[in-house]
């Protein structure tokens, strides 16, 4: 007889909830995306929704229509009644016995949930502190997909230093990113970043940090940084969804700056507010 | 009101079933092992559970005993009473609302599958052929992680070329494994596999491969394989747990030797018939 086994309690194979057998456990074989909202609304849903379209191509999961994807996210934001919502969503291939190869016939399955931002007041203000790891990431870190154990573990290691975020370094020796987060550094009114590759996620915030440097009269530089470069930065932040711009304060045990949150970062802060407002 | 959505269906957050909240899905936070049976008993549990065990630690899931997790597999593979079985364990870090870092008092998800096996005698007796594919998986793949997307995806590229099995090569031009195997190269009596690197997973059938070619006179050279140095290889094969040696008659759509089992590979699979006899 096929059986499964639930920590020590054996259930019939036939029986098991198709929770359970979702390729999202077993191979992390999805992709997913968070979104917030700003007082009621939903911000660059569309962008979020055209990267997730990506990451779905990326991994040959084809059957998802993404106007089905929109009506769940909105129809969810509604039900809540959130107004400074996060919003996370994801997409497996589906559930079925373990097998790496997959029937293209396979129902995919959705996930989401809504819940309340909490407040970031306090960050925003003080900033953080984060430390560098190396980056253990796949290849492939421009899909948003559900393989995010060395993010976890690169997130652990900063906890065990008493940091806020890791930030990741590759075998070169530059940055890559944050293991939640895009990365900058502003060096006169110079702000720069790595470039979008194969290891760096094309972040929805980082392209509205651009905008709002262009904003405010900075040049922008993508080019990957060594952590020795950024420790050296006049200022530094990360740009997340779920928090927009925060500035980091402390980088490596090095204080950046007067340990407190720069003149451009500050702007930059003022001009995203600008974005978010109308949204 | 914070609330979750499964498929189009709204559901409140607190009635989610844990199954949801498993930190495998949203990170593929856990490790598994796959272990087989021959002929009604178990082959190198010890083996798997050391591993299982190392690879628990390598990511910081301390709270398991692996004692339980013994007799819980023997448990469920008496229960199933299958002879010639292939069991699947995984252990995430536990369910939780989704948030990258984990609470250490979190209970961990214990869960396991016991299959019946598909008969093998065709591989086994025709070989396969094999494609090679960009290696694009994290950089610890010595922890058997549920972190499998490039797996899957380099799996789907091979069936795409026809091929049972795909053989990644990484930036270095250099073979790691297989996408779910072991790689092997025979070149006169010398017997060619990668050494163990963080790139390479400590496959147990390896080891007993390794075992085997000392019994029957190859020697062993550990070190990594061009794709052109395989194509030129004697005899070729793969070692999985689930098949032991598979010889591999095509690489890259060149034939090997006269595309048949060599023979240093049928004495390697005889000789393993010695182990798994016993087993």
């Amino acid at each position: 007889m096929q059986i499964a086994m639930i920590q020590d309690k054996i259930v019939p194979a036939e029986e098991l909830e198709s929770a359970y057998l979702d390729r999202g456990i077993y191979f992390g074989d999805g992709v997913y995306e968070v979104v917030r909202s700003y007082n009621g609304r939903i911000f660059a849903l569309e962008e979020h929704l055209q990267r997730f379209a990506n990451s779905l191509a990326a991994i040959e999961l084809t059957s998802v229509d993404i106007n089905i994807v929109r009506e769940r996210v909105l129809k969810a934001f509604n039900a809540a009644g959130i107004t400074d919502a996060k919003i996370y969503f994801h997409i497996t291939r589906g559930s079925a016995p373990r097998d790496h190869n997959w029937d293209p016939h396979l129902k995919p399955n959705f996930f989401l949930t809504v819940t309340e931002l909490a407040d970031q007041r306090q960050v925003k203000n003080e900033g953080i502190a984060v430390s560098t790891c190396p980056d253990w990431r796949w290849k492939r870190c421009d899909i948003k997909s559900l393989n995010l154990l060395a993010n976890v573990l690169a997130k652990a290691d900063a906890a065990k230093k008493g940091c806020d975020e890791a930030i990741l370094v590759d075998e070169a020796g530059l940055i890559t990113e944050g293991a939640g987060s895009a990365f900058f550094a502003i060096f006169g009114n110079r702000l720069q970043t790595a470039a979008l590759t194969a290891n760096v996620l094309a972040s929805i915030t980082r392209k509205f940090v651009i905008e709002a440097a262009k904003n405010v009269g900075m040049e922008l530089v993508e080019k990957s940084l060594t952590p020795q470069q950024a420790a050296e930065a006049d200022e530094l932040f990360i740009a997340v969804t779920t928090k927009d711009i925060v500035p980091v304060v402390k980088f490596d045990g090095k204080l950046i700056g007067d340990g407190k949150c720069g003149r451009y970062t500050k702007l930059l802060i003022e001009e995203f507010r600008t974005f978010t407002a109308g949204s």
